[in-house]
């Protein structure tokens, strides 16, 4: 099933192959919702396996266009994850520090070690996307940076970082009616910017960086996924099942302790 | 001159061609002793105006055997620097947190901004040396690794940072002499440590590791110098004459500001 969503050197597709209403047969959250908890319980114990065994490191990188659910996505299918062995980061504008660096400095520094999960609500990406649609930098720029990323998720790789890449799909009109919405709930007029109306107006310009970097940085290793993403339900069952997949993977395993050392040991009472 | 100890793509020796206790033609100390501190007027000058700018980073990278001056060379010639500005790294034996990254995680993550010095006493070489000659990495390993380093070395350069990548080549003998100073003087005797004394019986393979590295990443934008160091006094004055000569390739300016617009601003005391 997870083939299907897949982007990789050998799936070349275009984003408009992909419906943003699909939800693969289901009818409604209902049908999902036992293995949707069950996935749950399962990636609670591959991250306690991650975080005793330090042999691997997972990182989760969730791209997609305004009000495709970045945020939610973390906040549903995330939250029961273990504080302790997992970090959200989120990227925004780049801070004046920030600027001074390459652009990976900033989030290479926030990377996983062996043992522990991030993940980026926005990414290194954006160094080919957002600039990319405003022209702050052309396309021979846009060229040289994906080489990079290619080159960088390589090195995290080879170093045992097991990346998973997530491109949350929605439609014009689900982004339109997700603003309205905003504008109109106070409970959710916070998460409006104005900006939002301005960006909508360069969809294609965006579809067309997204299409290149799916070409150039999904790979048989670290493929993209393409999650639809107009009925949430969908998407945060979609996105679980990915990620529990990756982890499946990664054949992790509690370390093999050698437990005829403790044979001299024994726990004794503490005397009062 | 500075061309003879200038090692990349087109100017390839091993390293025995190079005599530890060359000076260049000079005799003793006093006769460089006012071009040095004319070169360290020029290097404070160059970094007021990199600071001014932040058009460019600079990173100062200083590998050598043991005893072959890393610690003095910051000291000598590097400490009429603005510290505002100038950040010496120093990076021994991985910390357990970093031993749990990719092995460039810890030294991209202090590299300088624009505007800013940053120095390296080892770096992400060490990576290709002291684990290759003890046999951690194989060949294979320390070859992916190389491939690594040119590509982060290029993405640093293509950001606006200068990198200056020196060795400090001293003799078998002289390193003797130097750890049985250490070894002898209670003022030194802090700087002694036994494992030097057994890291000496690799020698020839140190000389192999590093002939790899120079081969591998010393190239037309960011060559490798090899700075005779058995004599202290030269090795400052050439380091410090490879490191203003980097800048002054810079062409650094300070910013040209208009200052038409300050024409309606008038200073004027502050009443009390």
């Amino acid at each position: 099933m997870l083939k299907h969503y897949r982007l990789d050197n050998k799936h070349s597709k275009a984003l408009k192959d992909f419906d943003p209403n699909d939800t693969a047969g289901f009818k409604d959250k209902e049908k999902i919702l036992a293995e949707f908890e069950e996935l749950k319980e399962q990636l609670q114990e591959e991250q306690e396996k991650l975080f005793a065994s330090k042999s691997h490191g997972v990182l989760i990188i969730f791209q997609g266009m305004d009000c495709s659910g970045k945020d939610g996505v973390v906040k549903k299918v995330l939250s029961g994850l273990n504080p302790q062995g997992f970090r959200a980061e989120s990227f925004k504008q780049p801070t004046s520090d920030e600027a001074l660096h390459d652009f990976l400095w900033r989030t290479h520094k926030v990377t996983p070690a062996k043992g522990y999960i991030t993940s980026f609500n926005r990414s290194y990406y954006e160094d080919v996307l957002i600039t990319r649609v405003h022209g702050n930098i052309d396309g021979k720029e846009a060229g040289k940076r994906l080489k990079h990323i290619q080159h960088f998720e390589k090195l995290l790789t080879e170093s045992g970082t097991q990346i998973i890449k997530i491109f949350l799909h929605i439609s014009q009109d689900f982004q339109l009616q997700k603003i309205q919405e905003r504008m109109e709930n106070p409970e959710k007029l916070w998460k409006f910017d104005p900006s939002d109306l301005e960006e909508r107006r360069y969809w294609d310009d965006y579809v067309k960086a997204y299409e290149n970097v799916f070409s150039s940085t999904g790979t048989k290793n670290n493929p993209w996924y393409i999650v639809p993403s107009n009925h949430r339900w969908f998407r945060d069952y979609l996105v679980l099942k990915i990620i529990v997949s990756a982890f499946k993977q990664l054949n992790l395993a509690y370390p093999k302790i050698d437990t005829t050392q403790f044979n001299s040991l024994r726990p004794v009472p503490v005397e009062s």
